[in-house]
Protein backbone atom coordinates (compact mmCIF):
# COMPACT_ATOMS: atom_id res chain seq x y z
CA UNK A 1 0.00 0.00 0.00
CA UNK A 2 2.90 2.33 1.02
CA UNK A 3 4.68 1.68 -2.26
CA UNK A 4 4.84 3.76 -5.13
CA UNK A 5 2.78 2.09 -7.98
CA UNK A 6 2.65 3.14 -11.35
CA UNK A 7 -0.41 4.64 -12.70
CA UNK A 8 -0.71 2.34 -15.69
CA UNK A 9 -0.62 -1.07 -13.30
CA UNK A 10 -3.00 0.21 -10.51
CA UNK A 11 -6.68 -0.69 -12.32
CA UNK A 12 -5.08 -4.58 -12.42
CA UNK A 13 -4.49 -5.05 -9.05
CA UNK A 14 -7.42 -3.47 -7.96
CA UNK A 15 -9.25 -5.93 -10.36
CA UNK A 16 -7.16 -8.22 -8.59
CA UNK A 17 -8.24 -7.60 -5.62
CA UNK A 18 -11.68 -7.43 -5.90
CA UNK A 19 -11.63 -11.18 -7.69
CA UNK A 20 -9.58 -11.70 -4.53
CA UNK A 21 -12.69 -10.23 -2.04
CA UNK A 22 -15.34 -11.87 -3.72
CA UNK A 23 -13.88 -15.27 -3.39
CA UNK A 24 -13.22 -14.85 0.18
CA UNK A 25 -16.76 -13.63 0.44
CA UNK A 26 -18.29 -16.56 -1.54
CA UNK A 27 -16.26 -19.02 0.46
CA UNK A 28 -17.58 -18.05 3.92
CA UNK A 29 -21.12 -17.97 2.44
CA UNK A 30 -20.99 -21.33 0.69
CA UNK A 31 -19.21 -23.03 4.38
CA UNK A 32 -22.28 -21.66 5.88
CA UNK A 33 -24.63 -22.72 3.90
CA UNK A 34 -23.02 -26.17 2.77
CA UNK A 35 -20.50 -27.35 5.30
CA UNK A 36 -16.91 -28.63 4.89
CA UNK A 37 -18.05 -31.40 2.76
CA UNK A 38 -20.13 -29.32 0.32
CA UNK A 39 -17.59 -26.92 -0.17
CA UNK A 40 -15.36 -26.95 -3.24
CA UNK A 41 -12.71 -24.14 -5.22
CA UNK A 42 -14.70 -24.98 -8.13
CA UNK A 43 -18.27 -24.07 -6.52
CA UNK A 44 -16.55 -21.48 -4.39
CA UNK A 45 -15.42 -19.75 -7.97
CA UNK A 46 -18.76 -20.64 -9.75
CA UNK A 47 -20.64 -18.50 -6.75
CA UNK A 48 -18.01 -15.34 -7.26
CA UNK A 49 -18.19 -15.38 -10.91
CA UNK A 50 -14.30 -16.55 -11.60
CA UNK A 51 -12.74 -18.75 -13.72
CA UNK A 52 -11.38 -22.50 -11.59
CA UNK A 53 -7.95 -21.21 -12.66
CA UNK A 54 -8.36 -17.62 -11.43
CA UNK A 55 -9.41 -18.57 -8.13
CA UNK A 56 -6.57 -21.30 -7.97
CA UNK A 57 -4.27 -18.71 -8.83
CA UNK A 58 -5.17 -16.78 -5.86
CA UNK A 59 -5.18 -19.31 -3.68
CA UNK A 60 -3.81 -22.72 -4.56
CA UNK A 61 -5.03 -25.36 -2.13
CA UNK A 62 -8.85 -25.87 -0.76
CA UNK A 63 -7.32 -25.47 2.58
CA UNK A 64 -5.75 -21.94 1.79
CA UNK A 65 -9.22 -20.16 0.23
CA UNK A 66 -11.06 -21.30 3.39
CA UNK A 67 -8.86 -20.29 6.14
CA UNK A 68 -8.25 -16.93 4.42
CA UNK A 69 -11.52 -16.68 4.02
CA UNK A 70 -12.89 -17.37 7.71
CA UNK A 71 -9.58 -14.87 8.45
CA UNK A 72 -10.70 -11.90 6.29
CA UNK A 73 -13.94 -11.79 7.33
CA UNK A 74 -13.17 -11.91 11.22
CA UNK A 75 -10.63 -9.09 10.20
CA UNK A 76 -13.76 -7.06 8.68
CA UNK A 77 -16.32 -7.76 11.31
CA UNK A 78 -12.93 -7.16 14.28
CA UNK A 79 -13.12 -3.62 12.01
CA UNK A 80 -17.04 -2.83 11.97
CA UNK A 81 -16.64 -3.47 15.90
CA UNK A 82 -13.63 -1.10 16.73
CA UNK A 83 -15.76 1.69 14.14
CA UNK A 84 -19.08 1.03 16.36
CA UNK A 85 -17.27 1.99 19.36
CA UNK A 86 -15.13 4.67 18.81
CA UNK A 87 -14.56 5.50 22.31
CA UNK A 88 -14.08 2.35 24.11
CA UNK A 89 -14.17 2.40 27.64
CA UNK A 90 -14.32 6.35 27.48
CA UNK A 91 -17.83 6.53 25.87
CA UNK A 92 -21.21 6.13 29.05
CA UNK A 93 -21.07 4.54 31.81
CA UNK A 94 -23.99 2.16 29.34
CA UNK A 95 -21.75 1.39 26.99
CA UNK A 96 -20.49 -1.58 28.84
CA UNK A 97 -23.17 -3.14 28.40
CA UNK A 98 -24.17 -2.01 24.70
CA UNK A 99 -20.56 -3.94 24.37
CA UNK A 100 -21.01 -6.95 25.87
CA UNK A 101 -23.74 -7.33 23.02
CA UNK A 102 -22.60 -6.56 20.11
CA UNK A 103 -19.62 -9.11 20.85
CA UNK A 104 -22.12 -11.75 21.28
CA UNK A 105 -23.25 -10.35 18.20
CA UNK A 106 -19.96 -11.91 16.61
CA UNK A 107 -20.46 -15.21 17.53
CA UNK A 108 -23.61 -15.24 15.85
CA UNK A 109 -24.33 -14.87 11.98
CA UNK A 110 -22.92 -16.63 9.17
CA UNK A 111 -19.47 -16.29 9.89
CA UNK A 112 -19.73 -17.58 13.00
CA UNK A 113 -21.62 -20.96 11.12
CA UNK A 114 -18.97 -20.72 8.44
CA UNK A 115 -16.03 -21.01 11.36
CA UNK A 116 -17.94 -23.85 12.93
CA UNK A 117 -18.07 -26.14 10.10
CA UNK A 118 -14.59 -25.34 9.71
CA UNK A 119 -13.51 -25.56 13.22
CA UNK A 120 -15.52 -29.29 13.29
CA UNK A 121 -13.94 -30.19 9.56
CA UNK A 122 -10.38 -29.51 11.10
CA UNK A 123 -10.78 -31.90 14.34
CA UNK A 124 -11.08 -34.99 12.09
CA UNK A 125 -8.67 -33.70 9.35
CA UNK A 126 -4.73 -33.51 10.16
CA UNK A 127 -3.89 -31.18 7.56
CA UNK A 128 -6.84 -28.70 8.01
CA UNK A 129 -6.10 -29.16 12.22
CA UNK A 130 -2.60 -27.39 11.72
CA UNK A 131 -4.24 -24.39 9.92
CA UNK A 132 -7.14 -23.86 11.29
CA UNK A 133 -5.33 -24.30 15.06
CA UNK A 134 -2.92 -21.33 14.03
CA UNK A 135 -5.64 -18.89 12.81
CA UNK A 136 -7.92 -20.02 15.85
CA UNK A 137 -5.13 -18.52 17.81
CA UNK A 138 -5.06 -15.81 15.74
CA UNK A 139 -8.39 -14.91 15.61
CA UNK A 140 -8.69 -15.46 19.63
CA UNK A 141 -6.36 -13.20 20.41
CA UNK A 142 -7.26 -10.43 18.40
CA UNK A 143 -10.90 -10.76 19.85
CA UNK A 144 -9.73 -11.29 23.53
CA UNK A 145 -7.85 -7.86 22.62
CA UNK A 146 -10.84 -5.95 21.27
CA UNK A 147 -12.92 -6.95 24.15
CA UNK A 148 -10.50 -6.37 26.60
CA UNK A 149 -10.00 -2.50 25.26
CA UNK A 150 -14.01 -1.94 24.68
CA UNK A 151 -15.04 -3.16 27.71
CA UNK A 152 -12.44 -0.71 29.20
CA UNK A 153 -11.26 -3.93 31.49
CA UNK A 154 -7.79 -3.57 33.27
CA UNK A 155 -6.07 -7.05 33.55
CA UNK A 156 -3.92 -6.33 36.26
CA UNK A 157 -6.76 -6.55 37.96
CA UNK A 158 -7.34 -10.07 40.01
CA UNK A 159 -9.63 -12.18 37.58
CA UNK A 160 -10.41 -9.23 35.15
CA UNK A 161 -8.41 -11.55 32.49
CA UNK A 162 -10.55 -14.89 33.36
CA UNK A 163 -14.24 -12.84 33.45
CA UNK A 164 -13.63 -11.28 29.66
CA UNK A 165 -12.16 -15.16 28.11
CA UNK A 166 -15.87 -16.76 29.98
CA UNK A 167 -18.07 -13.62 28.57
CA UNK A 168 -16.32 -14.58 24.82
CA UNK A 169 -16.26 -18.74 25.96
CA UNK A 170 -19.52 -18.15 26.71
CA UNK A 171 -20.76 -15.80 23.58
CA UNK A 172 -19.30 -18.88 21.53
CA UNK A 173 -21.64 -21.37 23.25
CA UNK A 174 -24.02 -18.90 22.91
CA UNK A 175 -23.46 -18.82 18.98
CA UNK A 176 -24.11 -22.46 18.92
CA UNK A 177 -27.04 -22.92 20.89
CA UNK A 178 -28.02 -20.42 17.96
CA UNK A 179 -26.96 -23.07 15.19
CA UNK A 180 -30.46 -25.15 15.07
CA UNK A 181 -33.10 -22.73 16.27
CA UNK A 182 -33.28 -18.99 16.87
CA UNK A 183 -32.08 -18.75 20.60
CA UNK A 184 -32.02 -14.76 20.00
CA UNK A 185 -34.96 -14.08 22.97
CA UNK A 186 -33.04 -16.16 25.95
CA UNK A 187 -29.89 -14.97 24.62
CA UNK A 188 -30.89 -11.52 25.52
CA UNK A 189 -31.95 -12.72 28.56
CA UNK A 190 -28.74 -14.06 29.34
CA UNK A 191 -26.87 -11.64 27.93
CA UNK A 192 -28.41 -8.82 29.82
CA UNK A 193 -27.48 -11.04 33.58
CA UNK A 194 -24.32 -11.83 32.68
CA UNK A 195 -22.87 -8.35 31.30
CA UNK A 196 -24.22 -6.84 34.71
CA UNK A 197 -22.01 -9.52 36.23
CA UNK A 198 -19.20 -8.85 34.09
CA UNK A 199 -19.60 -4.92 35.26
CA UNK A 200 -19.46 -5.69 38.72
CA UNK A 201 -16.73 -8.55 38.04
CA UNK A 202 -14.39 -5.33 36.28
CA UNK A 203 -15.35 -2.91 38.42
CA UNK B 1 -38.38 -53.08 34.42
CA UNK B 2 -41.59 -53.49 36.55
CA UNK B 3 -43.47 -56.09 34.61
CA UNK B 4 -43.07 -60.12 35.78
CA UNK B 5 -41.02 -61.20 32.51
CA UNK B 6 -41.34 -65.06 32.54
CA UNK B 7 -37.72 -66.64 33.86
CA UNK B 8 -36.88 -68.58 30.33
CA UNK B 9 -37.16 -64.49 28.34
CA UNK B 10 -34.87 -62.71 30.25
CA UNK B 11 -31.45 -64.18 28.99
CA UNK B 12 -32.87 -63.30 25.41
CA UNK B 13 -34.02 -59.70 26.67
CA UNK B 14 -30.65 -59.25 28.27
CA UNK B 15 -28.68 -60.09 25.11
CA UNK B 16 -31.05 -57.73 23.26
CA UNK B 17 -30.39 -54.70 25.51
CA UNK B 18 -26.62 -55.83 25.86
CA UNK B 19 -26.45 -55.66 21.86
CA UNK B 20 -28.22 -52.53 21.82
CA UNK B 21 -26.16 -50.89 24.54
CA UNK B 22 -23.11 -52.02 22.60
CA UNK B 23 -24.29 -49.69 19.07
CA UNK B 24 -24.87 -47.31 21.15
CA UNK B 25 -21.78 -46.86 22.55
CA UNK B 26 -19.99 -47.74 19.26
CA UNK B 27 -21.54 -45.32 17.59
CA UNK B 28 -20.80 -41.98 19.90
CA UNK B 29 -17.37 -43.47 19.57
CA UNK B 30 -17.47 -43.32 15.71
CA UNK B 31 -19.17 -39.80 15.88
CA UNK B 32 -16.18 -38.48 18.12
CA UNK B 33 -13.85 -39.68 15.11
CA UNK B 34 -15.20 -39.73 12.01
CA UNK B 35 -17.68 -37.03 12.07
CA UNK B 36 -21.24 -37.62 10.58
CA UNK B 37 -19.91 -38.37 6.93
CA UNK B 38 -17.59 -41.23 8.41
CA UNK B 39 -20.60 -42.63 10.42
CA UNK B 40 -23.03 -44.93 8.86
CA UNK B 41 -24.76 -48.07 10.32
CA UNK B 42 -22.46 -50.50 8.90
CA UNK B 43 -19.41 -49.07 10.23
CA UNK B 44 -20.96 -48.72 13.98
CA UNK B 45 -22.05 -52.86 13.61
CA UNK B 46 -18.23 -53.61 12.58
CA UNK B 47 -17.18 -51.81 15.74
CA UNK B 48 -19.52 -53.35 18.07
CA UNK B 49 -19.19 -56.99 16.48
CA UNK B 50 -22.77 -56.96 15.85
CA UNK B 51 -24.41 -57.93 12.45
CA UNK B 52 -25.46 -55.33 10.04
CA UNK B 53 -29.37 -57.17 10.17
CA UNK B 54 -29.45 -57.24 13.77
CA UNK B 55 -28.27 -53.05 14.31
CA UNK B 56 -31.26 -52.40 11.74
CA UNK B 57 -33.56 -54.54 14.17
CA UNK B 58 -32.45 -52.12 16.51
CA UNK B 59 -32.25 -48.84 14.39
CA UNK B 60 -34.16 -48.81 11.05
CA UNK B 61 -32.12 -45.48 10.50
CA UNK B 62 -29.35 -43.77 10.33
CA UNK B 63 -30.43 -41.12 12.32
CA UNK B 64 -32.47 -43.21 14.72
CA UNK B 65 -29.29 -44.52 15.77
CA UNK B 66 -27.18 -41.90 16.07
CA UNK B 67 -29.96 -39.51 17.73
CA UNK B 68 -30.70 -42.43 20.32
CA UNK B 69 -26.78 -42.90 20.76
CA UNK B 70 -25.99 -39.16 21.79
CA UNK B 71 -29.15 -39.33 24.27
CA UNK B 72 -28.44 -42.57 25.75
CA UNK B 73 -24.63 -41.15 26.35
CA UNK B 74 -26.38 -37.98 27.86
CA UNK B 75 -28.47 -39.58 30.18
CA UNK B 76 -25.89 -41.93 31.65
CA UNK B 77 -23.49 -38.88 32.52
CA UNK B 78 -26.56 -36.74 33.74
CA UNK B 79 -27.17 -40.32 36.32
CA UNK B 80 -23.17 -40.36 37.03
CA UNK B 81 -23.41 -36.33 38.04
CA UNK B 82 -26.24 -36.78 40.17
CA UNK B 83 -24.32 -39.84 42.12
CA UNK B 84 -21.11 -37.92 42.48
CA UNK B 85 -23.47 -34.88 44.35
CA UNK B 86 -25.98 -36.88 46.09
CA UNK B 87 -26.54 -33.80 48.56
CA UNK B 88 -26.30 -31.48 45.86
CA UNK B 89 -26.80 -27.67 47.39
CA UNK B 90 -27.44 -29.64 51.02
CA UNK B 91 -23.60 -30.27 50.69
CA UNK B 92 -21.22 -28.40 52.38
CA UNK B 93 -20.80 -24.85 50.98
CA UNK B 94 -17.77 -25.14 48.82
CA UNK B 95 -19.50 -28.01 46.86
CA UNK B 96 -20.80 -25.07 44.62
CA UNK B 97 -17.68 -24.58 43.08
CA UNK B 98 -17.28 -28.61 42.61
CA UNK B 99 -20.91 -28.43 40.98
CA UNK B 100 -19.21 -25.55 37.93
CA UNK B 101 -16.89 -27.85 37.77
CA UNK B 102 -18.13 -31.21 36.86
CA UNK B 103 -20.87 -29.14 34.86
CA UNK B 104 -18.30 -27.82 32.86
CA UNK B 105 -16.71 -31.44 32.47
CA UNK B 106 -19.85 -32.57 30.88
CA UNK B 107 -18.90 -30.63 27.57
CA UNK B 108 -15.55 -32.25 27.12
CA UNK B 109 -14.78 -35.13 25.81
CA UNK B 110 -16.14 -37.54 23.40
CA UNK B 111 -20.02 -37.83 24.35
CA UNK B 112 -19.76 -33.52 23.20
CA UNK B 113 -17.42 -33.77 20.51
CA UNK B 114 -20.30 -36.72 18.84
CA UNK B 115 -22.73 -33.99 19.95
CA UNK B 116 -20.98 -31.53 18.13
CA UNK B 117 -20.82 -33.23 15.26
CA UNK B 118 -24.70 -34.46 15.09
CA UNK B 119 -25.38 -30.62 15.50
CA UNK B 120 -23.50 -29.34 12.99
CA UNK B 121 -24.43 -31.95 9.99
CA UNK B 122 -27.74 -31.50 11.31
CA UNK B 123 -28.01 -27.57 10.68
CA UNK B 124 -27.40 -28.74 6.62
CA UNK B 125 -29.16 -31.72 6.36
CA UNK B 126 -33.45 -31.01 7.26
CA UNK B 127 -34.55 -34.56 7.91
CA UNK B 128 -31.71 -34.78 10.53
CA UNK B 129 -32.26 -31.14 11.63
CA UNK B 130 -35.84 -31.90 12.69
CA UNK B 131 -34.59 -34.75 15.19
CA UNK B 132 -31.21 -33.13 16.42
CA UNK B 133 -33.27 -30.30 17.54
CA UNK B 134 -35.99 -31.98 19.32
CA UNK B 135 -33.21 -34.22 20.82
CA UNK B 136 -31.11 -30.74 22.17
CA UNK B 137 -34.45 -29.57 23.54
CA UNK B 138 -34.66 -32.35 25.93
CA UNK B 139 -30.97 -32.42 26.44
CA UNK B 140 -30.72 -28.69 27.14
CA UNK B 141 -34.11 -29.20 29.48
CA UNK B 142 -32.42 -32.06 31.40
CA UNK B 143 -28.91 -30.43 31.66
CA UNK B 144 -30.31 -27.06 33.45
CA UNK B 145 -32.56 -29.22 35.63
CA UNK B 146 -29.72 -31.10 37.33
CA UNK B 147 -27.38 -27.65 37.06
CA UNK B 148 -30.13 -25.72 39.09
CA UNK B 149 -30.84 -28.47 41.65
CA UNK B 150 -27.11 -29.39 42.11
CA UNK B 151 -26.14 -25.97 42.65
CA UNK B 152 -28.79 -25.01 45.19
CA UNK B 153 -30.56 -22.04 42.88
CA UNK B 154 -33.60 -20.43 43.82
CA UNK B 155 -35.26 -19.42 40.05
CA UNK B 156 -37.40 -17.35 42.08
CA UNK B 157 -34.55 -14.98 42.53
CA UNK B 158 -34.27 -12.40 40.02
CA UNK B 159 -31.64 -13.38 37.54
CA UNK B 160 -30.91 -17.01 39.17
CA UNK B 161 -32.47 -18.52 36.16
CA UNK B 162 -29.71 -16.43 33.39
CA UNK B 163 -27.16 -16.96 35.85
CA UNK B 164 -27.18 -20.71 35.91
CA UNK B 165 -28.06 -20.28 31.66
CA UNK B 166 -24.87 -18.60 31.11
CA UNK B 167 -22.61 -20.66 33.17
CA UNK B 168 -24.14 -23.78 30.98
CA UNK B 169 -23.65 -21.66 27.72
CA UNK B 170 -20.26 -20.83 28.79
CA UNK B 171 -19.54 -24.47 29.07
CA UNK B 172 -20.48 -25.26 25.85
CA UNK B 173 -18.31 -22.43 24.37
CA UNK B 174 -15.63 -23.79 26.26
CA UNK B 175 -16.14 -27.34 24.88
CA UNK B 176 -15.78 -26.20 21.52
CA UNK B 177 -12.17 -24.14 22.25
CA UNK B 178 -11.05 -27.73 23.30
CA UNK B 179 -11.87 -29.14 19.96
CA UNK B 180 -8.50 -28.86 18.49
CA UNK B 181 -6.10 -27.98 20.97
CA UNK B 182 -6.09 -28.83 24.88
CA UNK B 183 -7.37 -26.37 27.00
CA UNK B 184 -7.54 -27.28 30.31
CA UNK B 185 -4.94 -25.20 31.98
CA UNK B 186 -6.67 -21.81 30.47
CA UNK B 187 -10.39 -23.09 31.04
CA UNK B 188 -9.44 -24.05 34.92
CA UNK B 189 -8.60 -20.32 35.46
CA UNK B 190 -11.86 -19.36 33.61
CA UNK B 191 -14.37 -21.69 35.79
CA UNK B 192 -12.65 -20.81 39.33
CA UNK B 193 -13.32 -17.13 38.18
CA UNK B 194 -17.02 -17.75 36.74
CA UNK B 195 -17.60 -20.16 39.60
CA UNK B 196 -17.09 -17.46 41.83
CA UNK B 197 -19.52 -14.80 39.94
CA UNK B 198 -21.83 -17.51 39.53
CA UNK B 199 -21.89 -18.35 43.53
CA UNK B 200 -22.23 -14.57 44.14
CA UNK B 201 -25.14 -14.36 41.77
CA UNK B 202 -26.77 -17.13 43.17
CA UNK B 203 -26.44 -15.91 46.70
Amino acid sequence: MGAVTPADRRPKQDRSRATRQRLLQAAVACLAEHGWAGSTVSVVAERAGVSRGAAQHHFPTREDLFTAAVEYVAEERSTALRALFPQGAQGPRGDRRAVAGALVDLFTGPLFRAALHLWVAASNEDQLGARVTELETRVGRETHRIAVELLGADESRPGARESVQGFLDMARGLGLANLLTDDAARRDRVVAQWAAMLDEALG
